[in-house]
């Protein structure tokens, strides 16, 4: 530890203290305790380029505890990062100017209040809700080994980062952190390590009051190597401790520090030292303590920009320079995975892509659209070899396992396996696919869609962060049947699709879930929920109906009233499909005129030209029936004013299937009893 | 262990295994492996009287692994478990006969696919959603301490009961069983017992595939108290483990047990036995394993009723007698706590629980609605001495801190404080109190809306039960400011609302934060969400608005065009209502005939009779303005075809309020102008 070590560290605190003294608000507290650690990564562990922040093979750091956001503001400013455009070019800008430190927590500041992905670049991922940067990080860190195992040649390491998350005390509480460290243990991610910033101090008090297991002993219990700091402050037991685990290799490494919020502030060690500025009389005194100039703002001496740019700039250009001339090797030797790299690295996906998509010809027994998607998964994994997923213990239900030969398991002894068994841990299983997308792999995870509840947290970062997650639901409604109200799905879909940036699908057959993946699979900056149903539903005749390719635009005409001009709209998803045709089908027969609309995917319809939607859903044709086995909330919008819903308005209950079916409603017979009521309405409205 | 204690466990096994194949459906194997030690459980501890299942001293038996509803179904038809009714009555015939037995998960019968509180009587919690039994077991040990140390004398201990939950690898897998064995062991609940049913085998196969941490090392860093059962077949094992349990008086307890899924089977230890019934053929054969006849299905020995009647029934009625004995001396001796157990057991208020409800003067500053509602839920909770909570580690910003003389904290030296500390562990927390609720404590629990994200499950659970669990939400919108879109909620209100059974309220003021309480504090079968706000909001000036007792209703004119003929109606919730008011304001001057609807509750408003909705929204008047923060899905059922909305459509951004709601359109201008076009528009509409 050197005097410009302890100068450098200073130095951030002292930007910590202000940005948050001149946004008047932020967390001041744990930065300045914690701020010796990251200082130390960062400058003498951490591979990362500042000049080339997406550079595939750089260490990720990961601040789990991202209410401290102005510490990884201060050292991406410090390092000089570069920012990236949204499309993955890097800039000849900086990533966080000086005026962003001053302008943090403000409208447009490139330093928001919690670290946002594709905002600021070097965040490897969004992080404020507690638990989910370490969640995800196990994601990298499985996506560093797969890279390695696929693309890593005896004479070409392409692949060997490291990632380190940085948490704090809640992210130690919260049960995501506790799932994923026990998937990492049992994967043996030796190429992670977390951070435990243990300044047992939280927002209620001392952890004393919630909070009083054995931390190290319950990671020893998960498999992992343990290592403790006893003052965060001591530099050289820092360097101790990240030395210990570049020398693990058969396990993921927790690093223990003692550490003190508000370290050298009038309220160290309080919770008053979390969420408020320290007020300008509290930034005096700590700048005098750690000896900084008590009158000058953002302060950073030459020295310490000289500082950063010695040990991370120099380490960061001359690994990745040297990375680059491998990789230059490596394209000439094996230009075929070097050209999956590629692709890789800009979200693309091979030319043939969609080569071996299955078709499915009309069937009206059918199959399940979990069986349709696990047969097109199928297909398309075997296009895309960087397609890979897993299940929260749920694959054979899910049908989501790729059985294709070489799709393999992947485990600690297998890591390039496409199957991933994620255990019955579903927010880890989001995060996971989240950390694996934001490695730029093509990620899927299943579960029941009831239990999409559990992962919500994460499925929402997904869409916050624009990555092209997958997430799989099936067992989508009452067709659960006897499993009952506990595993039946009702209110889940509006949660979904209330989500800003979400795609949710519900296909309708076995036709709508090609073309569902079709769309899915292009995504590059939006994830997706598929909604898929246990029961099997009939592969519709698209001879006679529209083609399945409507998906594209989320809904669309399936079948129109013989005359062309519709007495009344059913709009149905899913498994309600089928129910609509076979109303449609018993009301033809009197002659009333029926256009049945499937809308498999609301976001999307809602993005087409007005003259599209008024195609679909003509604002004359007032009499809609919208059917769908969920809560009918948010159905108003296409059923309008006179329109009806046959949906869900409690829970469901356990039985089997075909007696759910009537006791809650979803019979033709009734479908076709609404639709007549409101075109008799209709026309007595015309009439009068 | 005894012939017929074999005969008994084979029998329960006979049972389990005709009933899922009867019904050819349900998961045999969990019964099969971990029968013998739930038939020990309640034949030789279990202190619960079948004749009064609902006795409040009772031991509490959790089904944590739901999944084996029939094993329960047949411990409470062979114990004989008298039914009870929705209103607490216990009836004279049994929860479960053999014709439920029989129509094991068919429509109506009492014994559905998961266990379903308040539809079985003996069912203490609705379970099946991985991890939730084990989480709420800790609430009810928790109030089960906190009964003890309020109501228990010298002279009468009326409260010693224990609480065991049966949990899988599904559970120990899911992250909240991780945040409640964290809190359970903090708490030093040795009231409660945890029975680790280790099969290792899951849907997708042996554990070893992703979950191979160390379940016992990890709960003794949690501080739990451990033991392990080799041979879930070995009773005299099993006693001596239950006997562990009842010795330990600082802890909580994990009885590990290993056992052997669809024991007995040709399929045991396969993940074949998990959720399909053993076939014609594979019943046999376990039948003939185990002795049984054959030929026979549902088969019960005489000998095996009497041993549950001289077992759990004796010895329950003993007890249940014997505290009847001493609660009604207690009642002589302490007239006004025994008068409070019974307005527990009724989930009745006392008498005064109002008196001292808080009254705000209107004030143009006024303040916001986290602080309201804490002084109103400080002046209940005075009232209510059963009125307990806490919060997920953000007491001082949620304002839910009981801060009256004697509240204190509820800690394992303290166990009647008032106050729980739960941590950083929000879906805990609300299962905490989803059991808390079920011993019929009334508690509340509070968060960030934002992290309700975390809980959903738990929350899903609470409606689903009926019980009145009150969850707080503050922060509830882009109000949260600088922290930005990780920490403001924009589809969560939706995905509440959608929510069957939740009554989700956003009060606008002060006023509302009473008259919501005020229906809260009276619910008995219902849970409730509070959506409050960070920021101070105007108190609304009643004598010249309507009176806040509208929210009763749902929604209702807090202020009427002054012709008391509107043109349009600008409808708000919450933090929006004052907003609606200024636009109104504005409009009112250029004459324009503007009504503003205040709904706090929607489920409240659309139970009222038709009447009264088209009195509050005539059909008339079409023009209407929805305006919340919040995203807009499930609005355009109030504000209909013509109507318009001000709403969030993407996520939020950090920085200061003020320049938030300029950026997405929070102002009473943009309001006004809305509002403005839409009378325009039916202007034009009416003339042409």
């Amino acid at each position: 530890m050197t005097d410009l070590d302890t100068l450098s560290v200073n130095t951030i605190r002292g930007l910590c203290m202000d940005a948050v003294q001149q946004a008047e608000s932020g967390h001041p507290g744990t930065p300045m305790g914690i701020a010796p650690v990251a200082y130390t990564l960062w400058q003498r562990f951490l591979r990362f380029d500042p000049q080339d922040p997406i550079w595939p093979n750089r260490d990720r750091f990961v601040l789990s505890e991202g209410h401290a956001s102005v510490l990884l503001w201060s050292l991406l400013h410090l390092s000089g990062v570069h920012a990236v455009d949204p499309d993955y070019e890097v800039l000849g800008r900086p990533a966080v100017t000086m005026e962003d430190l001053k302008s943090f927590r403000q409208l447009g500041s490139r330093c928001p209040g919690h670290p946002e992905y594709r905002w600021t670049s070097g965040v490897e991922t969004t992080t404020g809700p507690l638990g989910q940067g370490v969640a995800t990080s196990v994601g990298m860190a499985m996506a560093g080994r797969w890279l390695a195992g696929r693309y890593n040649r005896d004479d070409a390491t392409l692949f060997d980062f490291d990632v380190y998350a940085l948490a704090g005390d809640g992210c130690m509480m919260e049960g995501v952190s506790s799932e994923a460290a026990s998937l990492a243990g049992h994967q043996r991610l030796s190429n992670l390590c977390w951070i435990y910033d243990s300044n047992r101090i939280t927002i209620e008090g001392h952890t004393e009051l919630t909070f009083t297991e054995d931390v190290a002993a319950r990671f020893l219990a998960y498999g992992w190597n343990v290592t403790t700091v006893a003052d965060a402050n001591d530099l050289d037991a820092v360097t101790r401790a990240f030395h210990t685990f570049r020398a693990e290799d058969e396990r993921p490494t927790l690093i223990v520090v003692h550490s003190h919020i508000g370290y050298g502030s009038p309220v160290e060690d309080s919770p008053k030292a979390h969420g408020s500025p320290l007020g300008p009389d509290g930034v005096r005194t700590a700048k005098r303590f750690f000896g900084l100039p008590e009158d000058e703002q953002f302060w950073v001496p030459d020295s310490v920009r000289e500082r950063f740019a010695q040990g991370i700039g120099t380490r960061g250009a001359e690994l990745r320079t040297a990375w680059q001339k491998r990789f230059d090797a490596y394209r000439t030797a094996h230009p075929v995975l070097a050209d999956e790299l590629e692709r890789i690295q800009r979200r693309e996906l091979p030319d043939d892509w969609d080569r071996a998509l299955p078709e499915f010809p009309a069937d009206p027994k059918g199959l399940a659209t979990r069986d349709s998607s696990g047969q097109v998964l199928n297909a398309l994994a075997q296009s895309v070899p960087w397609l890979l997923g897993g299940s929260a213990d749920l694959s054979p239900s899910t049908k989501t396992r790729l059985t294709f030969d070489g799709a393999g398991d992947c485990e600690p002894d297998e890591p390039t396996g496409r199957n991933l068994h994620l255990g019955i841990r579903e927010h880890t299983s989001a995060a996971v696919a989240n950390g694996m997308a934001l490695t730029k792999l093509r990620p899927y995870w299943s579960g029941f869609l009831i239990f999409s509840d559990y992962a919500k947290a994460a499925i929402r970062l997904s869409a916050l962060m624009e990555i092209p997650v997958v997430h799989i639901f099936t067992h989508d409604s009452i067709g659960v049947g006897e499993d009952g109200p506990t595993h039946q799905p009702v209110e889940q879909l509006a949660g979904l699709r209330a989500m800003p940036g979400l795609l949710v699908f519900r296909p309708a057959d076995a036709g709508e879930v090609v073309e569902t993946w079709r769309v899915v699979a292009g995504l590059r900056h939006e994830p997706a929920a598929l909604v898929l149903s246990r029961q099997a539903l009939p592969t519709l005749d698209r001879t006679r109906l529209a083609p399945a390719s409507g998906v594209a635009r989320g809904a669309y005409v399936l079948a129109d009233a013989p005359s062309g001009e519709p007495q009344v709209i059913l709009l149905a998803t899913g498994s309600e499909v089928a129910l609509a045709l076979s109303a449609r089908e018993e009301l033809v027969a009197e002659g009333v005129g029926v256009r049945v609309v499937s809308m498999p995917c609301w976001e999307l319809f809602d993005r087409q030209p007005q003259q599209y939607r008024d195609e679909v859903l003509p604002p004359s044709v007032t009499a809609r029936v919208g059917i769908e086995q969920a809560s009918t909330f948010g159905w108003d919008r296409y059923v309008g004013d006179h329109g009806a819903l046959v949906g869900m308005h409690t829970f469901g209950a356990s039985a089997p299937l075909k007696q759910l079916l009537t006791k809650f409603g979803f019979t033709p017979q009734r479908v076709a009893q609404v639709a007549r009521e409101l075109v008799t309405a209709a026309r007595e409205e015309a009439t009068t």
